[in-house]
């Protein structure tokens, strides 16, 4: 049984912290030599500058060789579909993707992006899905419909600054961006902070934007877990008062999935949910922070982005860490035997 | 006298032996410091997965480093002609790019396909033969007119399930595939099985699907100083049967060349070329495989690629073990001497 | 305060030469460990072989990482400027790519070619001087209007072949491109030579062709400083005569910048600036360079460049040598306390 990171529901909170605690150490003690010869292959099916750079630089500070690959780019487009009749645009199936790739590396990482058609379809994750299922060795989800690794670095950074975290107030915001993005960010911070014990708030324009219902079943039941509370609210006077920790993330309205100017008829008037620093100023003195990129003054003002309380950087910085404790993890290697 | 690795055509048998007695025992052994302060620029003018991961990952388990290059994308365009005026796309002419990187790196590899305008033209390699004409260090071919690494990853495969490969029926096979590709693999295919003294059969639809005068005259004349046998042949019965060893190759077709439209009249009646399960029953339990990427359920059958006969992984992974074997000998460096 | 290499303007000539004895040693002995554990992120906004390849591979010589990143292709597009509302292309802000950079690398190089819009734009380099504001490790200019790390490369060239360089005759010649190229090299060109105190030509068809006023005069007061001379001529014998050392590059006229038709016009009669043999007959059997890369037959004539007193090669070479240098200056890196 191979264990893969496609998502933290399908790993436990005391493996989380763990992963947690080895990224602190790492963070102190960057470079090792506990991956040599190791190996893993990132496939970016999208563009990337933290997530690439983090996962090659991690590799090697432990030893280890990345090597970067952009299916449809420099490498062979992918067909993930079981069973078709391959004669579209591409050339290979992910099941010889899978299994070559496997023989060549020693952990397999995907960004596979939503193709933002259809969500009944996209929700299934059948990309990264179908890599785990063909690969025989360790698959590491880089954002599909969630992004386990960013939840990791955002916990670390939650953690470094809340200190303890269990019914601290966490408020995921909508804010608007130009195009209507992936859902993967905001259901992950839902996904992580509630698996702490966190009280979440989850701020958005109206009901049309409500992430999939997945995710907030899953939220609530891991709030419910620790006692905390799971709030929806579209009052951004309420969703800010007493916050801790305010995680801002655009995306599109599911119902309007695949219809960018219905969708765009829809976000247009929500400008205003712009983090800026009046609304920081209802907070418990809480954190700012994103996953980055971020447009300036589109999301967040350059006041609330140049303010002492926002830690994005810290989060990006924290990538590197947690990426490090997590493929130390999945290659088996212990952080303490080994000093 | 610099040492190429241009088409194996220029490598006696013995010496390409060597290579896989190399790459056994690299696949056993895999990590290794003798190319240690050793470099290799990977000149990609076409898309890659396997040969680009191979190449950069063994250099790096060999201790050296690869650098990737893409001309025309990331780097500048190549003019490959003597005496021009450099008045079109090119910012470059390939003297100047033989003579930095040889004086940057130890060894430069360089995928160059056809142009797929004027065979005549093509069927000179010319862009290669220009690199290697100018470069100061060993060149590799990652396939242009041939792919000389495949064949030896081909060869690597056959000899580990036929074990005894002389007069071994090899059939290579065209298959359908919706666009007119590069005949390298069909070529190479050819010249290694002949190479190796096997049973060479060629099945194509018709006439117009003949390889290149140069590769089936070379493959004869290597079959018969092995008093093995070269057949071409339009019968696909015929060619199954028998056959010790299936390699499946879709390609374009010669008098064709430059225009696809005729050429796709020629194609389209023959989609029943695709392997299957009906085919591979005839032959005397052959292994099936082919270089990847391959469009199932077009080139071959999910039954084909998925049964344990379809060795085509296998193929993939010996990439790697051979082209450690090959850049490891063109350094000068012995295993034997140095473990 | 943190040491930047944005332009030699702001290096002294002792410093300056301090990096050239060093490259002269890492010439002679290319392999060490002195960056281990060290980490360069290569940004590059535009099409790079030389510079890529010797940056990499210099990293890697020195037991450090490089990591390529493509803003705008693999990676996310940079706004530069401050304060503004990012409602167009760029999804990420230089304040942000500079702080995570930051947090993850050593140092950071940048590729910034100008817009082509507007000159009294790109002649701020604020692209460039946006990262450096914003970054907490050293920046290097991999050419944005100037580029610095060529000015090295193409002193130690120098200095190899004239040994004293004070006072000998160095000519800069305009030579024609089919397109209205960056002024960057012919900037550069100026500034190493004057600030070596050679005496100093620059040749163009007319006065449409001047390089930017602050050039001229940097070199001029630099070439004061050094009891050399400085000369703008029109004229080709003139300027050929006598000369030691002949540097070549094309540009587009800044009175037309942002206008290619108008400046097409401009440069289409002067053709006969490309350097030939009778032109480099009335130096005083001077040297001829070029940054490479060049369109033979109309930059220089295949005679010029395949003689022996073209020097292209070796200073495309030493990039790779000065550049290692530089990286273990910035690093505080001392070869002599190491060794």
């Amino acid at each position: 049984m191979i264990k893969h990171f496609l998502s933290t529901e399908d790993w436990p909170q005391g493996d989380l912290e763990d992963l947690l605690t080895d990224a602190g150490y790492l963070k102190a003690n960057p470079i090792h030599n506990h991956l040599q010869g190791k190996s893993i292959a990132l496939l970016f099916l999208n563009p990337s500058m933290r997530t690439r750079t983090s996962f090659e630089l991690g590799m090697q500070q432990l030893g280890g060789t990345a090597i970067v690959l952009q299916p449809g780019q420099d490498a062979w487009g992918i067909e993930f579909e079981p069973g078709v009749v391959m004669d579209g645009d591409a050339e290979e199936h992910i099941k010889e993707v899978a299994g070559v790739l496997s023989s060549y590396v020693d952990m397999i990482a995907i960004r596979a992006f939503p193709e933002f058609k259809d969500w009944s379809q996209d929700r299934l994750d059948h990309k990264i899905k179908g890599l785990a299922a063909h690969a025989t060795v360790p698959v590491i989800n880089m954002e599909t419909i969630v992004h386990p690794c960013q939840e990791l670095a955002l916990m670390m950074t939650i953690k470094n600054h809340l200190k303890t975290v269990h019914r601290k107030k966490f408020l995921l915001t909508w804010t608007y961006h130009p195009k209507p993005l992936n859902t993967a960010v905001a259901n992950s911070g839902l996904l992580i902070a509630s698996k702490f014990g966190m009280d979440v708030t989850l701020l958005c324009p109206n009901e049309h934007y409500l992430l999939d219902d997945h995710y907030l079943k899953a939220a609530q039941a891991q709030c419910a877990a620790h006692g905390a509370t799971f709030t929806v609210t579209h009052d951004i006077k309420a969703a800010y008062q007493g916050a801790d920790y305010v995680y801002a993330k655009s995306w599109g309205a599911l119902p309007f999935y695949g219809d960018p100017t219905a969708e765009l008829a829809e976000r247009e008037p929500n400008k205003h949910f712009m983090v800026d620093g009046a609304k920081m100023a209802l907070t418990n003195n809480a954190r700012f922070s994103h996953c980055l990129p971020l447009r300036r003054n589109i999301k967040a003002t350059d006041e609330v982005m140049d303010a002492d309380y926002c830690v994005a950087l810290e989060e990006a910085e924290n990538r590197l860490h947690v990426q490090k404790a997590l493929m130390l993890n999945l290659m088996n290697q212990s952080l303490k035997e080994q000093e």
